[in-house]
């Protein structure tokens, strides 16, 4: 895979200073790699839906988020990255004291980049897979309207 | 199709009630009817990624939300709903002062419901359809072992 | 929608003498509108998994062909269209006398064109749903080293 | 993984004698392992779209087939297999003189296995990704009215 902005980690420390959604759960992103970022947040009753499990629209942000950023850590500087979908399997139910997730590009194309991403739940360092992501993430060129 | 709970709206509600995740982004579900639910959320800076667009995370909660309760209104009063796997196909930007999201069972079945979901960006009462979704809810028997 | 090619009809028909995959299955392609197609087989034994109902590939490729020409009725004559991703939900068992596909374009994007499909099953012309597809198509412009 | 039926070959290799479509796709499974399955074809014209690439409806039976086979290795003798859903994502056009699909289980679960499958084209020999798949795929009980 190609990175075509070097600088493509202070680009996303400046993205994630903006990312108000990101703050309000609480999610910390702090692997960021060509192709692949990681970041986890500690399991909160905000997180929840009615059964004390963690809420699937918040497994799906964090799988959304780290495909995302993914794709960013290789795009061109004055491009940017909008996700076209996302899928998400929930395989097991999300409990414990912390989630962790990781996405990576699988496919980088210039227009489109095939993402994936999968979400743990950790319990006392023991961490089991609860959700597996597959995303199509978008390149956005200065010239397009939006998209 | 069929309500094996004809009790399913106050089922919800004392669900809704328990809903950390949903009640911490300030989603409010007010309809809901046989086979689908309608819930909405004023648009605020919470909500943002870094363009100030509506999050794809928070657009797919909305999504899991109204088709999972739309499951919900379905099935037998002792079973439960889980999100088996969701995709959520991004239409349009969201940006508005509301987002509304509608929930629907598209296929009950005894096991699974294929549901879709659609969330529209409303401004100033001008609604944009914004995101697509599709999801096979499970229907969680008392006798499993969750899924 | 806009139409770019007024001339669609018959670049899709030329298409069609084109398409070895979709005569070896013996799919007809007969209603090809701005953003909607449709088509139809005789289901026969070749189609076949191993109980006797439609192949799940089978219904996935009806899905892909008129969600595909869907979205080639709409774009330039000098561009072209590709899959990008499609997810089909399986609704009911397909078995009948002949299968019945629909496509059409949810939301034409410059780049991206969100569409949807449904496929039939028709038993002496009762029809019944038997799965429904999403997919992004992809617009190839000129200029574009395949994707 | 469990597998339940430790007859399970046999099983699949009985039901590909009644696999009507992959026989007439002239596709071969060929490895039968606990929880995986693989198999290959001759690409040839009748696999073709307009422009002389794999069809996208063939890469996704070839996803469905080895998929769905990687889970039927898992299930008890009594029980059954059909897909709830598919999603595939076209990350090269196929083109070559073979194409090989490997699919597994991510996640056995009583009621759903969770599976992924990866279609590749080979030319000479030399193996390129051209598709990945997500898919559900549903177990059927004995008492079970199909789904």
């Amino acid at each position: 895979m190609k990175v075509y902005n070097p600088d493509f980690k202070n680009r996303i420390i400046d993205h994630l200073g903006k990312q108000r959604f990101m703050q309000h759960i609480g999610f910390t992103l702090d692997v960021i790699e060509p192709g692949s970022t990681e970041g986890w947040l500690n399991f909160e009753q905000i997180h929840q839906q009615q059964k004390g499990f963690a809420h699937g629209g918040l497994v799906a942000t964090l799988a959304d988020i780290t495909a995302g950023f993914a794709a960013v850590t290789l795009v061109p500087a004055d491009c940017s990255v909008v996700t076209g979908e996302i899928k998400i399997s929930y395989l097991n139910p999300g409990i414990g004291d912390k989630l962790i997730a990781r996405g990576w590009v699988l496919k980088q194309g210039r227009k489109m980049n095939f993402c994936e991403a999968e979400v743990l739940a950790s319990n006392k360092g023991h961490e089991k897979l609860i959700a597996k992501a597959s995303a199509t993430m978008v390149t956005i060129f200065p010239d397009d309207n939006y998209k």
